[in-house]
């Protein structure tokens, strides 16, 4: 076991995009699990979009990551020492253990994961908050029904993917938005999509009348701006809009843009409803076994891009969720 | 019976605010009723916030008024002449009959009122569309509990007085939205609301901190634009925002301002959703029933304005919404 713990840490809150002066690189001595507790080694890390809002100083669903902390994030640790009772060497727990490489937990939040069914990534990904989101969002807050039409933007991204492969398993016709020809191709291509627009090079409002003749019945929103107003101006009626993220407008300095069109819920009867997976935590179980089984079948394929490197690579990666790199689930592998 | 019907058609189609050239006033024979058919004379005339949105030439949830046509509104006429089976001369009926001054109908989309319960003016508001508009947007769209925190903007209007009074009827803790001080006295005296904010004089925002201390459970928004931002920043958790209109953004030239705050409907885990009222048109007795079962026991108070004139004095009274000068339900009443 090294001797020291590399670790991430907010030093500034930033302004519009991320800087790297905004972060602390620090080394700091490995801890002692001590009583009741377990000590692990950061296997794969998450990065997620909404880790941008967690940098604001605003009230939000959970409380702002505090200047001189250490990044709040979801990761795979395998367990090194423990006087836990329910841990031993070599278990993987996934929790939310922050970006660092050594962690100590006495468990809480967190759950021992088999990795001879999926590997550590797939925890954090399918298995882990986005297949959550995806299930839970558009099931439950979307009360998706068989046969509609489902328009999913950031379609290409980690809840997307899911999102998309849930809405075809229900029998349901379904259109992706994502940027570029190569996350398009494997939409319609890899992951089954009925149909993708590119936002990079379509006009997407001309792409939904085309692709949702009859117009969305399920609007599942990862992105916000421009793409939101395009797809209120398509709502059928009593449509529902399930309000999972607006990655288009997390860096902006300025107000986010509100939606235009929204007086399109009036003329169509239809819904925006925000939500928030740690609600359905009782639920998690039942989630994750149904999207196993569709992997299992074939009907969900898991998308992952992983990142070899070290934590010292946390800020770098997680500025590519913001520039539309990642294909599926980003994640940062350590060695 | 005068030899002539003057009526309002449309002679263009309004950017931004109407003008007087957007109307033409003309006088055409009055027309005999014929077969199966009724005459009448218009005693008087709603105006609603709405009629701006037919004057566009774009999707919604009517047609809009063709160039040319007598302007739609409701009415409620006497009848004159009839050779329909339910009218007989001096009967009372509410429809959509335009601003004219005789009309001849077949009865469909009519309904006779019984002016000896109140006066043909409350069948346009209380007991008509706009009070029908609060009961099924609070108490369906809305889904309002007992002893919640509802919020009412542009509650000094036809649909707000309702929506605030039905509220409170319903044991809730109502706040209400509004110009002047005025108004405002009105909602909290004669009315019953529980607070009242001058939106001319106060910082909306600030007052809803005040006066909605654990958040705003139902927020029936008749205005949109920076008064749906300061309510969307108080929502409490699982409210409900009931789009019924955006009196603010109707003669907009330029694009409608779009709720910026949008997100808080995924923070406070809320949704917000639009309606029109016709789709509950089935259960309109039953709504009427209950209303004014609530007048009779003084819960409900009948807010009126009322502005005697000609149908000439249409294009003049319709301004009064958008300069809220009216204090209740506005009618033109008929010589």
């Amino acid at each position: 076991m090294p001797a020291t713990n590399r670790q991430i840490r907010l030093a500034a809150r930033p302004t519009g995009e991320v800087k790297p002066e905004d972060w602390e690189h620090r080394s700091v001595p490995v801890e002692d699990p001590g009583p009741g507790r377990f000590a692990g080694r950061t296997r794969v890390i998450s990065l997620d979009p909404a880790m941008r809002g967690w940098l604001d100083d605003r009230p939000s669903y959970l409380p702002p990551v505090g200047i001189g902390e250490v990044m709040r994030a979801g990761s795979v640790v395998e367990v090194t020492a423990s006087d836990h009772p329910d841990y031993r060497p070599g278990d993987h727990v996934v929790g939310t253990f922050g970006v660092q490489e050594h962690v100590v937990s006495d468990g809480r939040g967190a759950m021992k994961v088999d990795t001879a069914l999926a590997p550590p990534s797939t925890y954090l990904g399918a298995l882990g908050m986005p297949g959550m989101t995806a299930y839970f969002g558009l099931l439950e807050v979307g009360a998706l029904k068989d046969g509609e039409t489902v328009v999913v933007s950031g379609a290409a991204g980690a809840v997307g993917t899911i999102a998309g492969q849930i809405a075809k398993a229900k029998g349901c016709r379904v259109v992706g938005i994502a940027g570029g020809p190569h996350k398009c191709a494997m939409l319609t291509g890899e992951l089954g999509f009925d149909a993708a627009i590119d936002y990079r090079a379509q006009d997407v409002r001309k792409a939904l009348r085309e692709h949702a003749p009859d117009g969305i019945d399920v609007y599942f929103d990862n992105v916000g701006g421009d793409i939101l107003d395009a797809a209120l101006a398509r709502l059928a009626m009593h449509a529902r809009v399930v309000i999972c993220g607006a990655i288009s407008q997390y860096n902006n300095a300025t107000p986010v843009k509100g939606p235009s069109n929204y007086l399109s819920l009036l003329v169509r009867r239809a819904r925006m409803e925000g939500f928030v997976v740690f609600d359905y935590a009782e639920r998690y179980g039942q989630a994750a076994q149904e999207i196993a089984g569709w992997i299992g079948e074939g009907r969900v394929k898991v998308k992952e891009h992983v990142v070899k490197g070290t934590v010292d690579d946390f800020p770098e990666t997680l500025q590519m969720l913001f520039r539309g790199e990642n294909v599926g689930k980003l994640v940062l592998e350590l060695p």
